[in-house]
């Protein structure tokens, strides 16, 4: 049983999240060290959560004998610094997401951390909802047979820190805030071999008096024919709508992880709270979410990295991966100031090539079987077509 | 008290839905004439629903001195002759959707009938529906404030009939079939005053053995900035998916029109039987509609045009509405080949000009205020920016 | 075509949802006559609904040779004098819900009419909204098998009308405004051949400063071995309730009439307005209902009750109905009191005899099956009882 | 960090779940030993699950040096004899529902454990599933208000193993069996310092060929004057049906912890495999849960039993807690056979006394206010008692 000790690197929203759940249920391993910007800040993050050590000195939390591996939630612009000192130093790291504020960067950490030789994992949670996981796996099984499209929806009324705001720091607004989620959810739906070829992305800026995008939906063309899409948006009104629908050949999957998860509550407003994160309102019908840290994927995102890392195989999400988002989010903003598709420019694609999602040839007396449907008065219906003279006919057959 | 007698053009399931609607509940207007281009079907469906004549011969059913009004339910081919007729012969007109096959077309039927000086009366149900109504008016009271974006979905595993499946009687596919339903409840959200400029699609046959698409997704950018997003599929599993999304500068909006309206029926398939439209199976987890005329909009939509034509105004949903949404999907299928932003070509637009969504300016102490959240310490987090220097900042305020 | 003229006894909310139903859609029926205690309340009813003539004077309203059909909308106290001068003048009468405040009362009330040979039908709406009609049929059917289990709650936070709060007026509380609904609900799903034998009920007055019980929870044994339940209650927050579930050998349904029924708006609260009958507020997430006319049964219970008055048969609800809910309701009362099952006294039981629900008597291998299940790894578990020994045991099998 | 390692006594389902749960995502506790009454079965699920002992005698297991705690996951009746050997050898033990099979033998087993003095939990998951711990947290802090109500519902077809149907060995049925949950989630949400007075019962078998009742509905009335009220069965068709529902005077909560989490898929049965616990079909519409260890309340149980034995506190749920279950479904079975309310036996009542829930006494212009309501035309409607003649009265104030 390895129990390992973590620096936390940063002590914003996500730092909470990450150190909460390390220290949460009965699990073995700790935050060690935590880092800061600001000494105010790690000193009370480090009292908050029973760290040890708070510094500011980045280096340090990073090289400290006791700390085995490395956690950077750090806004964006400060990613790639804090991955080279890991590479320096031998630590494993696992960083939050997005890996970078585009493909280039995200490349070059990639090869920082390639060359280096240490472990890599990327804190993609939403991968890792309880929910995706298994609808994941009904997937691949072939319960829903060939994926033909995805939908990764992530709305909310817009980030709880200053440095989301400014797409200087961030490298943009809502897509790479919020997108980068709903890429790989949909990658992990289509297939990570399913080449993502091409994007068409609208973006604009509806509401909020900033520069970056607070709206935006995309298109994403795979090499199968599937089609995945995402809604990003910091102007949604009601909370946090985290939802996803998948279509294939044989079934149909929906997924919603936060605002109607089979917990409804009405208030007076008496006695309020805390309801979830980005609830807007403490009265009226609320809609809690049971366990926020389980259910947003956070325990088992842990527990995929920490044991990949104790068995030295990759973990589900890789650097790799934050590499193909970022690599899609180039192409979305690209074709938001283009207006077209544009493709996804992938110089290193590690995926294969897969084919084009298999159409339906079934024969019914010499033509083609178009669709069989029951009416309502109980008779089959079926739907032919002839190939010869490119004729369609209805046959209605007795129940 | 006015009691119309009207002729059925087309002995179809959406002749079905109308007959049975004007006959159904203790309705006042009756069919006396229906036409079908076969005389069994005509005899049959007359004999079903107690229409007192049913014939072969178009112009005669349309001329009948008994008849005082003309339902369209034929095939989209043959729209343009019967409303022509029905202009010829001064009858109020009614006609199913789409309106035609194309722009072109529609404009045709659109002059027709106003050089005619008849009623004429577009049956776009799911405008209808009396959750969409209801939703309407609550956009219009200004409850969720300004529309940014209207999502329509409705997808199902495919019609019911062979001409649906010919994209030469039909003009396409599930775009002609089903995107016309949706681009006219985006335009009721967002405003009929509101002029689609332009719109991006992508289709594609990804499942059927056909030519025309069996799947498309669209955006429509209107004049005032807001998105319309359609998704249409003929290969869903698991029933027919219509549902609606809105979202606005101060609200949600969600409808669910079929498979979650609160009825649920467990079966193990004993004395299984008719459960739906499109519904898939008869056995299992099952989610039947209530009413479906009244939930698909038939019935608010018929009392709309047959009070519209007792008390001589316009319908809510016009020929001139049927035009628009021919002229959008012209622009979809122009996207779809040219892989980018196309225009809504619109020679006529009645509507008048929309300003853009108006961009929030709050100030808070010589700053930008962006945004303000409750943190789940009870505190309060402003977003602040200094416009001078661009530079964003988080200020925490004491409960 | 029978075209009604109606005279509408009582101007209360049900008496507005009455004429608002009849007159809406495209109906053929009309009401000619309003009867209200008060003078002013009699004009400003007609002039708003268009009625040719408010009276205070009952006995013309009822006797008027225009008015070929009465409306009973009034207090309960003053349903028996209405209905006997209905009697009197030979006219049909349509009477609300509770038929009377008691056992007795209703079967003098039934009595009355059947002496003196007029229609009467029993306007208990809930048991007519569309989902309920469907699942009946689902029920007859046979696709849930028989029926073990009725459940039916209304809940609410009180009635809107001073007279609801006054027992002597009302004969009672939330069991005689809301427990009507449910008993003829249970009943219409459990079989109305199925007697009802015994019933338990607790009653309390838990929030509200009254005499009359404002929540309370019965069962109902009827004779095939079914269990109906209900759950009424005053003090509720967060809307109106209503909801049933039936439980059956072969299945399952749940319906929800109000508060979950795919329609869901969330606001800030800017342009609010009503939002739905006993919403409690008017931002936040709200559940508004598409038509509630149609959703609460009333177009379905005045198609049902006017047909049959045109073609001289029962409707589904008749006054028996109403008196058998009240002598069911008189047990309740008297459970209450005695704090045991308490028999239903029905001196004038129509209904058959229905036998027990059948035990499922399933052999394996000599053995009696008592259940198999499919388990996590593929194989199946039966559970085997052997009738000899009375012992019980496991046996699993490969997939 | 205490690291335990533990005996698990009983290979069933609930045995694979504790373990699975124990040894799942990064714990740090381990089940050391396994003890079942079969060596196959031991000698299985110590491979299965990486044990290092498994064996026969119970009485080794137990005291086992290394064993620091034991689990009780046997029947009902081996649990007074299991706990009684871990009460001899002074180790800590966590007993499964129901404590025992009847008040008594739970009062007996209480009693050991306390003259022992050994740490003792009970082992009742459904109160820590994470929306349940939420929703009891909201009902502390007053946003529902007072309690008024709970309803607690577990159902399915059945449970998975042959003794539970034998109620020789169980002690009962499905009474036993669920409403053991149902009770102790009831009393999470009244408070556990309400003391259940006396309870009210239907049961009946009504489907299975058994002895034991296969359905029950019970109401417990506490002293505060609210009503529990549970509904169990083990002849629900569709899964497992895990629902409660609390009332209060401020607020509402429904909880649905399995059918209807917000993850819906349908599959025309492609790949299907494992669904859910007690899932009844592998095609059509399915309801999978996201992690069912969590959200069935056993990961959050681990934790405070274990942390509570680390800190030397009691934990949520003792083992008198345990006993007072036992005592409620005492008082249920003895009202099943009498037909009225029975006392609820509690010898030793630890929790305090109650205030009777507060009636509104809300005075307005000198009479007493029974409720204000919004109508559909925006004005205020005030329902006012004069207490001095006992007269109702509306008054309709302007918006």
């Amino acid at each position: 049983m390895t129990a390992h000790r973590l620096a936390m690197l940063g002590t914003g929203l996500i730092g909470h999240f990450y150190t909460v759940t390390l220290h949460g249920q009965r699990g073995r391993d700790t935050v060690h060290v935590v880092y800061s910007r600001s000494e105010d800040r790690a000193a009370a993050f480090a009292a908050e959560h029973g760290i040890p050590i708070g510094t500011t000195k980045l280096e340090e939390a990073i090289a400290h004998p006791d700390v085995d591996a490395v956690l950077v939630g750090l806004p964006n612009h400060l990613h790639e610094d804090a991955i080279a000192l890991c590479a320096r130093h031998g630590k494993p790291v696992l960083c939050t997401k997005p890996l970078a504020r585009n493909g280039e960067e995200a490349k070059r950490i990639l090869d920082t951390v390639e060359q280096a030789g240490i472990f890599a994992g990327y804190l993609e949670d939403l991968v890792y909802t309880p929910k995706t996981l298994k609808a994941v796996a009904a997937v691949q099984a072939g319960q829903i047979g060939e994926v033909t499209w995805a939908r990764s929806r992530e709305t909310h009324p817009g980030p709880h820190s200053a440095w989301f705001w400014d797409a200087a720091q961030a490298g943009g607004g809502a897509i790479v805030d919020l997108g980068c989620h709903c890429i790989e959810i949909i990658r992990s739906f289509v297939g990570k071999e399913n080449r993502p070829v091409e994007a068409f992305c609208w973006a604009d800026t509806l509401v909020h008096p900033i520069e970056a995008e607070d709206n935006a939906i995309a298109l994403i063309r795979f090499e199968s024919g599937a089609i995945g899409q995402f809604e990003v948006s910091w102007t949604f009104r009601g909370g946090m709508d985290l939802r996803d629908e998948v279509a294939g050949t044989e079934g149909t999957i929906w997924t919603n992880h936060f605002l109607r998860t089979g917990f409804e509550l009405f208030s007076t407003g008496e006695g309020g709270g805390y309801v979830a994160e980005k609830s807007e309102t403490v009265s009226g019908w609320l809609f809690p979410v049971g366990d926020e840290l389980s259910e947003l994927g956070y325990v088992d995102m842990f527990t995929d990295m920490l044991d990949a890392l104790d068995h030295g195989h990759e973990p589900t999400e890789t650097f790799y991966d934050g590499y193909v988002v970022n690599a899609v989010m180039d192409a979305c903003y690209a074709s938001a100031r283009s207006g077209r598709w544009e493709p996804v420019q992938l110089a290193d694609w590690r995926g294969g090539s897969v084919p084009r999602i298999a159409r339906e040839r079934r024969q019914h007396d010499g033509h083609t079987l178009i669709k069989e449907e029951r009416m309502p008065d109980g008779r089959l219906k079926l739907i032919l077509k002839d190939e010869r003279t490119g004729e369609f006919a209805d046959v209605v057959r007795d129940a």
